[in-house]
């Protein structure tokens, strides 16, 4: 398009997210307003993407960082055809697939969810990552930003990844239309501010009146022409451009205009110029999969004498996945000699990714690779894994499937203290939207989980332990998700002992010790924390009447919780008691954790003894 | 000190981290050396600090971002004489105040609990800025960070903060040994880089060989001498430094040196030497707290007619208790206008910081200013919060007195989506170690709370909601913390709902026509998530034999997991049914959003019935 064109494509743009703003009654069309022309010139002149095809491996990506600025997005969406008019004033009501804040759950061009600022670019990098050094495509991923999410650390963290990757095809733009929601930002229209932060990070600059069509038609095509880096570019831009009511005034974040009608008058009225976006280059299949037999690592009953850790397993596991899938691949924060994933980093270095010490952006990377059909498994202890709380939290939305691992769980890691100690990931996850939870005792049932996670959707969390456990499972036993399994029963059960990862062996201590003394205790391992065997969990009520959990975590919202929303159907309840960390530790071995926080054998057994005793515990 | 006694004070901080690893069996004894010369030169000759009165107002706060080189900092210790080398030596015992990572809990010299990397700087940046705008003292801040942390992204959200506020008394000294856990860092030994990066955002930086002690002084000189700029000093070191067999060498993070004889005879033995630090300059207590009556906003029962949002209440509340306590302060994440701390910050302006959008840096100003006395309301939106879940869960473990405040809880919020509700903030709060939560459904209740959250320990955490709810309770009424209200209760009651914030109001309507239709159900308000009220609840089972929750949040780790708390005593449980948002929502209106996820007064009325009639809910 031409100048005059793009010019006209920009008012459409405004135009159209006035009216979707309009007949919502609430939006953001002022920050639509100001990033218009960008998207007007990145839509008629760069981008080559088929809204037919939206899988399409060369595809370029467009990612809304800024996504409360949907009604932009959803204006050049109709511009390009993808939409009708008729959709696009059904923004924001019930059942629209136009939401406030764009998600891929209900577009198919939309590669991730927004509307938590600061996350677009990050999950940008993953997929530029994806396609510089997994699908080897020449597409591109554009990424639209707000100024306001400059203030993000997690901008800079991907700044920073984005730099040392060189990756040259990813352009951000930066609406710098000085005005964030509450008033005027940090820098104001100090494009050199931001300038000057990109470059520090390793970035290619350029700096550009937003609203000159012809200049940001320039900047888009430097862009295009650097190499060896990623481009930002700043963009000079008014908040409500072209509508003096609102241009570049305060305290008008997020509302529709006062008068639509007459802003739309003043932008030009109503158009219906139509978009032809350029086609993505004819391409083979970018990635093919290739699928071999799964070898996973075996271990025998009982060996080796020590033990194997849970986090071992993981690793050989996860190497043997990748061997045998060619999709999977293994993203670490930097702790890959504590997680194992050096393991599969060995195995598979073209498809293992160092993250740094970059939480934020080790998840972001992760979204950003399954939105281009990749099997992710990003690694980092359990209680780093709450850095990218915010992270999983939109990915859920986005409806991406990721694999998440969390080692050193809970106190069993012993004298590092509470910091490295996770105590509350089982909550985070459990409390994440569709999430699978998993939390493996042995190496066997690590092993296993670690190959079933692939085939699962939405979020799914392994936890994993630092120390040695001994293998108490055969190498050819199943652990179906959802699933449970009891070590210990029989017909006089008194009580059952439920436990997951390091407590089913101090479980394991105690039913033996009680049954010995004549006390027989049913012990089951809930490996699959979230979905919970209900079944199993209800038939163990009835016959032995009363649950003790013990879980390495605190008391909220992991196993005992898990246990308990088994029973929220309406029918009887069975008497229940909770054993978990209750306390703040401090440094000691692991086996003085489990006594210190009272979730060791001899806190179950006592506790056992008891309940069954007394039916009270105090 | 001169050359040679700095040089030898180095020396022996390499020697008691050596010594004090080596009888733990564990710890980073390499990580402490290579940052031995920049602790010796700072502890004796420019930190201010009297261990004796650590709370002095006028000491210089320190802070080991690299909270894994403990050994270090306790070496300093002893050399300052603040503990002996018994205690030093009793490093990651069980009990020992000389934890893997340092906490304030154990610790008096200790500001703020480190071990997840990159929060060391933003809770000096907290620090800073109190010493600036608050306590208007000229104590200095000292944070020495490693150089793997510096790829979080929260460090450059810090450094963009600090740069912004101009906070001179804030030094910031890397430790450049090269080396991460697992290999190199991104930057190895390129100062430059991490250079180039602090000066983007603004600071004075200064690059040193951190082994040449008077280097390392001529550079804490050059950033006392630096106004208008925080500085950082970007220092060239080697990890083992002064041990071959370790020294800048990989795969020897995190552990005990092999010989450690050996490695302490290569240092030239131990030595005695005792530093005289520093006193702070003689003071007056610098923030004298004026106290006045708490004039708390009020409103009558069912006025106004369309009622008031919590989120209103709270920010009136909340600048009422500024009036009245000159201690408190407001911090906000650019929603100011949106969470209503905007009453504060135009009421109190000195006492109110913008922290932009930057949830971590907000909730790490807020840790850095309760350490100083100040008692801070931290607020964004609820979803918000999870962006900053490390931070809370490491303020919990420093033991930090914070409140937060999270708006725009729940699909209530209507039309912008799921990006921007907290669905899992309660999750997030309940499983924080000594978490208080409180999700009130009326303004005067809010009002309530707000004052009574001042005055507890640990962090506080308070939900608000978006829209208009009518105001129930009297402005006289109490709201203990722990408590409960029955709203609705008689002799027959067939069931209790159990709701808090915007649910009650469902209950309530949802218990009118049940009553209606001759089926008496009690009705309970429980705006103290944790703690809850056990007894209530309990007499409530008694009584009514079955209870149904309903939240506005997922299922998992709400307030139906905080009901199920109460019946986890070993006593028989009642029968419980839950409603909670088990979908994903998309846009809608407020009650469309409440009736899609079935926690609306139809959806409780039935499931009540359902509940009476059947005893089980499908």
């Amino acid at each position: 398009m031409d100048t005059a064109e793009l010019t006209e494509l920009g008012q459409q743009l405004r135009v159209d997210g006035v009216r979707a703003s309009a007949a919502a009654g609430s939006g953001h069309p002022t920050s639509s307003m100001s990033a218009a022309d960008l998207m007007a010139v990145l839509l008629a002149n760069h981008l080559r993407y088929d809204f037919d095809r939206p899988a399409h491996p060369a595809n370029d990506r467009f990612v809304l960082s800024k996504g409360h600025a949907s009604p932009l997005l959803y204006a050049a969406y109709k511009a390009a055809g993808a939409i009708d008019d008729d959709e696009l004033l059904s923004f924001r009501e019930l059942g629209s697939r136009l939401e406030g804040h764009p998600t891929p759950r209900r577009l198919p061009w939309v590669e991730t969810a927004t509307g938590s600022l600061g996350q677009g670019l990050p999950v940008g990098v993953g997929i530029a990552l994806a396609g510089k050094r997994l699908d080897h495509s020449e597409h591109r991923v554009w990424v639209l930003c707000g100024d306001s999410e400059m203030a993000e650390g997690s901008v800079w963290e991907a700044a920073e990844h984005a730099g040392h990757e060189h990756l040259d095809n990813l352009t951000v733009i930066v609406d710098v239309n000085r005005l964030g929601q509450r008033g005027p930002t940090r820098h104001g229209h100090d494009l050199d501010a931001y300038a000057r932060r990109f470059q520090a990070f390793d970035w290619h600059t350029v700096e550009v009146d937003g609203h000159d069509v012809d200049a940001v038609d320039r900047a888009y095509g430097e862009a295009l022409s650097t190499r060896g880096q990623p481009t930002a570019i700043l963009a000079r831009t008014l908040k409500g451009k072209g509508v003096e009511a609102v241009q570049d005034r305060e305290g008008l974040h997020g509302k529709p205009l006062p008068d639509a009608d007459e802003a739309i008058a003043e932008l030009g009225g109503i158009r219906g110029l139509r978009v032809r976006v350029h086609e993505p280059p004819a391409t083979r299949m970018l990635h093919s999969v290739p699928t071999g037999r799964l070898d996973l690592p075996r271990w025998e009953k009982g060996d080796p004498e020590k033990g194997v850790a849970t986090r071992d397993a993981f690793g050989q596991a996860l190497a043997a996945l990748g061997t045998a899938r060619g999709d999977v691949v293994a993203l670490d924060g930097e702790v890959g000699d504590s997680t194992r994933t050096e393991f599969f980093a060995k195995d598979h270095p073209d498809r293992f990714f160092e993250c740094y010490i970059a939480e934020q952006q080790l998840v972001a990377s992760a979204v950003g690779m399954a939105t281009r059909g990749w099997v992710p498994y990003a690694s980092t202890f359990a209680a780093f894994l709450t850095r990218a709380h915010d992270f999983v939290r939109m990915a859920s939305i986005s409806g991406a499937g990721i694999n998440l691992v969390g080692s050193h769980a809970g106190v069993a890691i012993g004298q590092d203290g509470p910091s490295q100690m996770g105590l509350e990931d089982l909550a985070m996850f459990r409390s994440v939207h569709g999430s699978t939870v998993l939390y493996p005792c042995d190496a066997n049932q690590t092993a296993r989980l670690v190959a079933a996670m692939a085939g699962l959707d939405g979020i799914r969390y392994l936890r994993t332990s630092r120390g040695e456990s001994p293998v108490i499972y055969g190498p050819d036993e199943e652990f179906p998700v959802g699933g449970s399994k009891v070590l210990r029963s029989s017909g006089g059960d008194r009580l059952t002992v439920v436990a997951a990862g390091v407590t089913v062996h101090e479980a394991l201590k105690a039913a033996d010790a009680l049954a010995a003394d004549g006390v027989p205790v049913r012990v089951i391992d809930l490996y699959s924390v979230k979905p919970v065997d209900r079944a199993t969990l209800r038939r163990a009520a009835e016959e032995t009447g009363c649950l003790l959990t013990v879980e390495d975590h605190h008391e909220e919202g992991g196993l005992g919780d898990a246990v308990l929303d088994a029973f929220t159907d309406g029918r009887p309840v069975p008497r229940l008691v909770r054993l978990a960390v209750r306390m703040m530790p401090g440094s000691a071995t692991p086996g003085e954790q489990l006594r210190a926080a009272g979730i060791d054998a001899d806190a179950i057994a006592a506790s056992a003894r008891l309940l069954v005793e007394t039916a009270v515990v105090p």
